[in-house]
């Protein structure tokens, strides 16, 4: 059972999952390298995940889209919700539900070469899940996201997103909530709104735009072609997210990855979305949004776990290469 | 000139330094590897970094320790102090110092694997430069860290370390003394002193201890292998360490980074000072110490900036690997 541990100076909490460390990583496939063992996502393999929690079929029979509990949890159903004192530490067990989205049956298709409509079943899938497990009063937080590529931590090649349910909002989301809302209540609007107003008249770091969705580089970037994905009109909760819009998403997010791709050789980024937690009512001064961070070889190791960011691109420079699809160079 | 930028959501500072982007990096050397180009830092290639500001005789003559300017500084002296709004954000010039300890004139020596007295002659150096940059009163924040292998995003393999002194804390600091002045309102006592006590009597953390000097895996490590290395006795300031205390913590360092070495191939890791903001009074509440975060490669590459920390190794096994110098495999 994972185990979730308390900071005593930050509050900040940390799983502890040994179990998770024995998962395969086909990065670190030694003598034969990648294709040396079976993907437990591809089409034919389902018996090597656990079974299907939620599924799409394809037109010509199997599926198209499948979810799965995670084989090696950050957190797991069962145990208690006691919050343990050790002394001057606490502690609790890892409950939670850790989910894994298998995006395509194809291993090698990445998610910005799938049609819009298939990209579209992802996010409406998403919606679905995170619904589905807010019915538990237990879980406070659903965080979505996805890493691709080796630096960015991906242990597995064939697209794949994850959905972690679990008992409190990280301290990184609760901080952010409490920033928007300090500026809530100091101007009397939401700071991500006037975010898409500012950058929409400024031009200069915008990636993608449609009715719906505005893809910027954001202002204080921390890292190099960091870009965020915010709906343009107010919304707190990705959940509430309707079909229509879903399609939108699907397009920006084609969009955004084809250009990062395109410009950065070998792209590795982390994919996450910032959402309210879902057990709180609507709010009027924060607002969901997508946060990508590539991942640039050996770039910025120091950043990590020290808020210290440093970053070489500035996001204008960024926006430029992107639109003007160069290939940018560390 | 670097340019700092402020979040508007989180009010964390970010600096844009499109400059350090140009820096040599020995680990992304093509054509002819790492030998390919003479390293800056050797002896006898002094021309190559800007003057020496400060360093150490050799007993043969030429130098063991040289501080010289960052030639591709995150931050820079001249500029303005000025804070510039944008509309809804904020920024300034990039005002500060940035400067590079060359530990030794030996491109291969690991300072683990240096005498205690070089390694203390470092340790005193720092004591010695932040003195110097706080001399200042635009500088309200120094910090010491040192970037070690690839993964940690380091760019020369000959042993170094660097300070950057800079216009504000970082937020992450700001945070940290918050938590702990937090601690200390409830309890009357200093967290650090008491994280010493508890894990002097638990044991099972602890990796090395001598009369000065605890360096502990802690509680709720956020990466696999962190650790921490705190003053037995109270103190809020690196910089009033005295001589004799800079050889303990010298021997610590050489024990703690050796058995990382001994354990963990290919090490990377981040080491980073943790002290007062540098103008600020001495403080009850708040215990300078020293983090190292070991960057195991392709891992965790998603926790980078998200705050939400997965660790597969327990700080209880990580402590009895590094104590058995038994090799962890991942």
């Amino acid at each position: 059972m994972p185990e979730i541990r308390k900071d005593p100076v930050f509050g900040r909490w940390v799983i502890i999952a040994s179990e998770r460390g024995l998962r395969p990583n086909e990065f670190r496939a030694p003598a034969g390298g990648a294709q040396a063992y079976a993907c437990p996502f591809c089409a034919g393999n389902e018996e090597s995940t656990p079974p299907t929690i939620y599924s799409l079929p394809a037109e010509g029979g199997g599926w198209r889209l499948r979810v799965v509990r995670n084989k090696y949890p950050a957190l797991e159903a069962g145990g208690s919700s006691e919050n343990r004192h050790e002394g001057i530490y606490d502690r609790m067990d890892g409950l939670g539900i850790h989910e894994v989205i298998i995006e395509t049956p194809d291993h090698d298709r990445r998610l910005e070469d799938m049609p819009a409509e298939a990209v579209a079943d992802v996010v409406r899938t998403f919606v679905q899940r995170v619904k589905e497990l807010k019915q538990d009063p237990g879980i406070k937080y659903v965080m979505i996201f996805k890493n691709h590529g080796r630096n960015a931590g991906a242990s597995l090649l064939h697209p794949h997103s994850q959905i972690v349910g679990m008992p409190m909002a990280p301290l990184r989301v609760l901080q952010e909530i409490d920033g928007a809302a300090q500026y809530f209540r100091e101007r009397g609007t939401c700071v991500f709104c006037d975010i898409v107003k500012t950058e929409l008249a400024f031009k200069k770091r915008v990636v993608s735009e449609n009715a719906e969705f505005l893809a910027v580089t954001p202002y204080a970037s921390r890292f190099s072609f960091e870009t965020w994905i915010l709906p343009r009109a107010h919304s707190s909760h990705f959940e509430t997210l309707t079909g229509g819009a879903a399609l939108a998403l699907a397009e920006t997010l084609k969009t955004v990855l084809g250009k990062l791709t395109a410009s950065l050789a070998d792209l590795s980024y982390n994919l996450i979305f910032h959402t309210m937690p879902v057990q709180d009512a609507e709010a009027g001064h924060y607002h969901w949004h997508i946060e990508i961070m590539p991942k640039l070889s050996h770039v910025a190791g120091f950043e990590w776990g020290t808020g210290f960011y440093i970053n070489t691109v500035s996001p204008e420079d960024a926006a430029e290469i992107l639109n003007a699809g160069r290939k940018f160079k560390f």
